[in-house]
């Protein structure tokens, strides 16, 4: 359903050497996956950092098509080494706990923020002609002050990972405009598939409401009326990927989205006919939560669409049978 | 020609327990001797280092009126004993020089950034009820989109500094907004008058000129058409207290402007004649910094006015003309 191997665009990753940055991820590892399918050489880096969504079991059946780097992007002379060669960069290491961002604040900033300006720094020196393509996130508009939420809306953190990660994404786009390093930034919606962290919600909540199915039990869901939208991991992985090929996208910032806003009861019930029984409760929302909600989101994302030939294909329901199906067969590994 | 002392929004700052990260620095140090006269306990805290504003000449006459500390704002352990008991925080700690933020970008990062996050949480931990005035700048908006240039402009930053100085007020709003902490930020534009740095062209350009004029050199125009404003640091003292002082104006943030908009031909035409003599030629934009040149830029500073009942009093010539009378009789000090 993601867009098919043989389209020619993804003829350039054949041979292309490549560094992922979080590769052992949720969205990092099933990106080097299909790229090691398109005959790239993938070299990974990963922290493995236990709270993060680093996992060796994601790249299980590829650890011979693919190299794995274990190190931090805190770590600058290591990544500088690393990057000598390379010519495409997905960035995908991050701490991704708006709650953790908020009790470990620091340390938010020192990954989000400071590593990503060494990351570039170090490109400028070692690997200047790479192409980039930075995972951002929606969460630095914070509560929308319109809907759909387009690029120009302004950016409003609610949160110190907000802070940070749109910092992290304005030094792209700087590094671009001043350097010319072909950096672009990708606004991540709610991603969810195989792979996703599930043992907690440090990644997303649909990770813990995935696990709470397949173990019986009923999950929480928080309020229930706000509307979002979701991207397929396929679709994310095809949007890092026909980025990284376009050459218009240097530079630029872009809102990737998905095919249908649902609100979070309707995601609830959908995901429980997915599994064919489950079931959840309703909950007001927890008073620590409430201060960085941001009520209903969705994404325009017909700037990505038209700039880089990009849709999501994936449904939703299918997109949720596919990610039960995984974590049915797999579960223990991600527990 | 500023508010006058006798203005009694300023009551509230006889014997308070006050706090000026940048205290000896241009505003700072005009800001710690107004508070002083004003019977405010005023603490500064200045690094003194070279390549930044502060100096000890600043508070000459003002020694036994204030009390200096000299550290780091990257110092959290110190800073975080120094704030204990403090009411009031004028945070103007910063590196501002854009270039050195292209070739030190990390050290630009720990000041503007990372130690403003330090600083926020210190406050959190030992001075909640602390009332915070942060130096922010038009820098941010980078090259306008629109004239005047309104707090909702987007924020576009055109060097790493601007990056860290956004990320730094960011954090401010946000630890308003979550915490409650009584923070606002003043987007300063060309801010000049006595006690600015006229070294180099770190902190202002203006700075250069005056000391050009003053020892009977030409000094450089670059371009000439660039429409700017321009606020005389007494009007940017006040500024800062009414700020301080303006319930309201807590979470907020404010561009603060001047009174008349010129180009800097124009600018440089009233300098000659407040000095009565000088001479400049008009340069081609150096190539390193065209690219991170923003071309026109003037604020509309119509919310802070409003909000906090200030104006700019000081009219640009007779602004000029204070600058060179205090720099004729101190230049030595500040060579």
């Amino acid at each position: 359903m993601s867009i098919p191997d043989n389209d020619r665009r993804l003829d350039v990753f054949r041979g292309a050497r490549v560094l992922i940055t979080g590769g052992l991820g949720f969205i990092g590892s099933t990106l080097a996956r299909r790229l090691a399918t398109l005959g790239a050489d993938v070299l990974i880096v990963d922290s493995l950092i236990p709270e993060y969504g680093g996992n060796l079991f994601n790249i299980a059946g590829f650890e011979d098509r693919v190299s794995v780097n274990i190190s931090d992007i805190r770590d600058i002379y290591g990544l500088k080494h690393l990057l000598k060669g390379r010519q495409y960069l997905f960035n995908l290491a991050g701490q991704t706990s708006h709650l953790d961002s908020m009790a470990e604040p620091v340390i938010d900033l020192e990954i989000n923020c400071r590593a990503q300006l060494t990351l570039l720094e170090a490109c400028r020196q070692v690997a200047p002609d790479i192409k980039i393509v930075f995972a951002s996130t929606r969460q630095i508009y914070g509560r929308p002050a319109y809907l759909p939420v387009d690029e120009r809306h302004p950016l409003h953190p609610v949160d110190v990972n907000g802070v940070n990660k749109m910092a992290g994404e304005a030094y792209h786009i700087l590094y671009h405009e001043v350097y010319g390093i072909r950096a672009c930034a990708l606004r991540l919606t709610n991603t969810y598939g195989p792979r996703m962290r599930i043992k907690d919600a440090r990644q997303t909540f649909v990770g813990i409401w995935v696990r709470a199915v397949l173990e019986g039990k009923p999950f929480e869901v928080w309020g229930g009326d706000q509307l979002r939208d979701f991207t397929y991991v396929d679709d994310a992985v095809d949007a890092f990927l026909l980025a990284a090929t376009t050459d218009a996208a240097a530079g630029r910032v872009f809102n990737v989205g998905g095919e249908e806003v649902v609100s979070l009861r309707e995601l609830a019930d959908a995901l429980v006919a997915a599994n064919g029984s489950g079931r959840y409760v309703v909950r007001e929302f927890p008073a620590e939560r409430k201060r960085i909600d941001i009520g209903d989101y969705y994404a325009a994302d017909s700037l990505f669409r038209e700039t880089v030939q990009w849709r999501a294909r994936v449904p939703l329901a299918e997109g949720l049978q596919r990610t039960l199906a995984f974590f049915r067969e797999n579960l223990e590994r991600y527990l």
